[in-house]
């Protein structure tokens, strides 16, 4: 069972785009667990338990364990979400880029000690930082593309040159991902819910991956035009959504809003389908 | 105390450019630790001792530890380092790269968690991505630049055409951090040792950011070389060494071993200077 099988077959079982963003601030928890770092786990599984029919995948953010020591609650989590929705995958969000011998100790941190089922990494450093994720088979990873903050222009958006063509630095890099970096299926791409018309652009360079998008929700993007633009048969689309979802109540009714959230996230989404 | 403090102390007392990297594995550890994990700390801890007045940083790198579920062999190191060794510097080599609230958690975990004086970040976000690192205030931050791995070519050394005088992206990060980026002086770059002539471009375009360079020892870079492209007065570098340093010798003698190997790369690389 590879990634792609397992985010398939979510998506077709729970009908869903929608990915479950586990960015777990305990200044944000309800008022029993307020500032509480012991109690991410709980907090966590007790989305997990709310979404889990709704979600194509789950997307925990390594550093918002490892700013509190939780690398414990982390693991887990992961049997947790391996235990009751074992059709749903994991992507393990943690940007990872490095060396090769460094990028090895990486992946065995993410596949063997979490058991993520895929990750995300920046692709700054070359393809021979991503190769030693590539050597998991059927996992899958996610490069950095076009993120959707103010500072993803930096960089992501200048003009090549020395390349065919021309292309931006993200379009250049989706083309990698796409082709030559793409050596066993296993590449999907990270592009910001921000501006629809970069996420049309990067669908017509890398007609096939999954793009994993941020943005929707509190960072604000726009759910049906996300989904116009990035969604086509077999490409599909994981449509990240955390803090609108984890926070949707303070009180103790906090899991009810939660799902009621992703409910009504996961249905806009549909909605948008042509 | 700043980061660019600690580092030009250390320099001065150690009479050295060398970063002692420590990236444990056990696999390579002495025979009555080989394959321990449980030994990560010792092993760092002897090779930190053996080192620390021929050291003007040291540079854990967090994979190395988080491979092997030892976050808390590494806090423990991290401690015996500021014990043993408080005039020397430590850079966390974790390479994060991540949106503003996100890069706030990592800021914390390599800060406040590690107690770490500088870390090393990947700029491929832009600068909102580095922006809350700098709100520690006196802390440092590395950003890569050119990088030595064989994929180092992919991405940094393409050509922009939208950037006035179209430099090579790296070209572009060093001016970015030697200006505009660089707004209370925290910021130095990773130049790799391979290409001695894109140290000195490097060193032209950021005539005062301290330049960590790694590659020395078994990758293979030039050490003199690396000093008379990179050193400059008022232009610190760290020229790091990991596994040259760490696996000098295989048996009991290892530690001994470690000091003979980081004493002849500290004398190399101060020979160097004109």
């Amino acid at each position: 069972m590879t990634f792609i099988d397992m985010l398939q077959g979510a998506a077709a079982q729970n009908d869903s785009m929608l990915c479950v963003g586990l960015d777990p601030e305990p200044d944000r928890f309800p008022a029993a667990m307020r500032g509480d770092a012991r109690k991410i786990y709980d907090f966590c599984a007790a989305i997990v338990d709310a979404t889990a029919d709704l979600a194509c995948a789950f997307k925990p953010q390594i550093a918002y364990f490892a700013a509190h020591r939780a690398e414990d609650q982390l693991e887990r989590l992961m049997a947790h979400m391996r235990a009751t929705a074992p059709h749903v995958p994991v992507v393990l969000d943690a940007k990872r880029g490095d060396i090769g011998s460094t990028a090895g100790q990486y992946a065995r941190e993410a596949f063997e000690r979490y058991g993520a089922d895929a990750v995300t990494l920046s692709p700054f450093m070359g393809f021979d930082s991503i190769e030693p994720y590539l050597a998991y088979h059927g996992k899958g990873a996610f490069l950095l593309c076009r993120t959707s903050n103010p500072g993803g222009d930096d960089l992501q958006n200048q003009r090549l040159a020395s390349v065919d063509g021309q292309p931006l630095l993200y379009e250049h890099i989706a083309r990698l991902a796409q082709g030559p970096w793409n050596t066993n299926g296993q590449l999907g791409l990270v592009v910001g819910a921000t501006y629809p018309a970069e996420i049309e652009r990067v669908r017509t360079l890398a007609p096939t991956l999954p793009l994993l998008i941020p943005g929707v929700g509190a960072q604000g993007g726009d759910a049906a035009a996300t989904v116009r633009a990035g969604r086509r048969d077999g490409g599909p689309i994981l449509v990240n959504s955390s803090r609108a979802i984890l926070y949707a109540a303070s009180g103790e009714e906090f899991a009810g809003a939660a799902r009621a959230a992703a409910l009504a996230t996961r249905d806009t989404l549909n909605a948008a389908r042509a």
